[in-house]
């Protein structure tokens, strides 16, 4: 895995976060790699408003996708790359999906779940801890966010 | 709200744990209820085998159901009975949809995520809080995962 390889997946998860951003979503997007291939399977924007959905979060919506195309529950050769810091909600879903490294841009000390809070991946209860690498693209993640919640006030 | 209805709500519950469980799924069931009307909004089983979908725990199905009913992403008003305690997951989802009261049957010390492991709604980081009344029917809800599981074997 090239450092470019990281950032240009990233820049795909960015442009679902600015589609959400445009449909009034809080801006948040993921995308979910066959690391044997190196393909995108599928990519989601956040989509609780328009779902009136709470579970809705983009890295939910792309785990079913990305499960319901390989006929499987369990996706342990795949990486998900998402430009928020997962919530413990989102966290625990990707846990159980066996999802190999989770790519994350933003930190969320308010809402997040792996580094922060619930710390989901922490406990002796989680069956399935993948790699975490937080901070990629972290700059552009963040600015979308504080931007969309400024335009927001 | 009496103690015979805190039983008889279970008792739905229940039905769909045992519905699940015919269908191979591991035996969990939960129902909504308006609390302003005593009336089940939606039941729901686990399908996470049959749907290939590792978020689809009975909690999350039937948050999505009772929501889309509603038209809202929350759902102050409802409480949820619910046979086993739930996952870190599916506590999380039911914070996010303002849930009032969660009643659970079994204790999970092995994969819940509110008297175990995460503790969901613990953490300062967590914004709603619902009240939480756990072993209701307690017995029955565990018998009927303790029975799946052996058959399994």
């Amino acid at each position: 895995m090239k450092h470019d390889d990281q950032n240009n997946y990233m820049a795909q998860a960015l442009a679902e976060a600015k589609n959400a951003a445009k449909r009034g979503e809080i801006p948040v997007g993921v995308i979910i790699v066959d690391s044997t291939t190196g393909k995108i399977i599928a990519s989601k924007g956040n989509a609780t408003e328009a779902e009136n959905d709470p579970s809705a979060h983009a890295e939910i919506l792309v785990l079913r996708s990305a499960c319901a195309i390989k006929g499987t529950p369990r996706l342990p050769e795949c990486d998900l790359y998402v430009t928020l810091e997962p919530c413990p909600m989102c966290a625990s879903a990707i846990s159980f999906a066996r999802i190999r490294r989770i790519y994350f841009g933003a930190y969320d000390p308010k809402g997040g779940g792996i580094e922060h809070g619930a710390k989901i991946f922490s406990h002796t209860t989680c069956h399935h801890r993948p790699e975490v690498y937080g901070g990629i693209r972290e700059q552009e993640c963040a600015k979308l966010l504080k931007d969309f919640f400024k335009d927001k006030r």
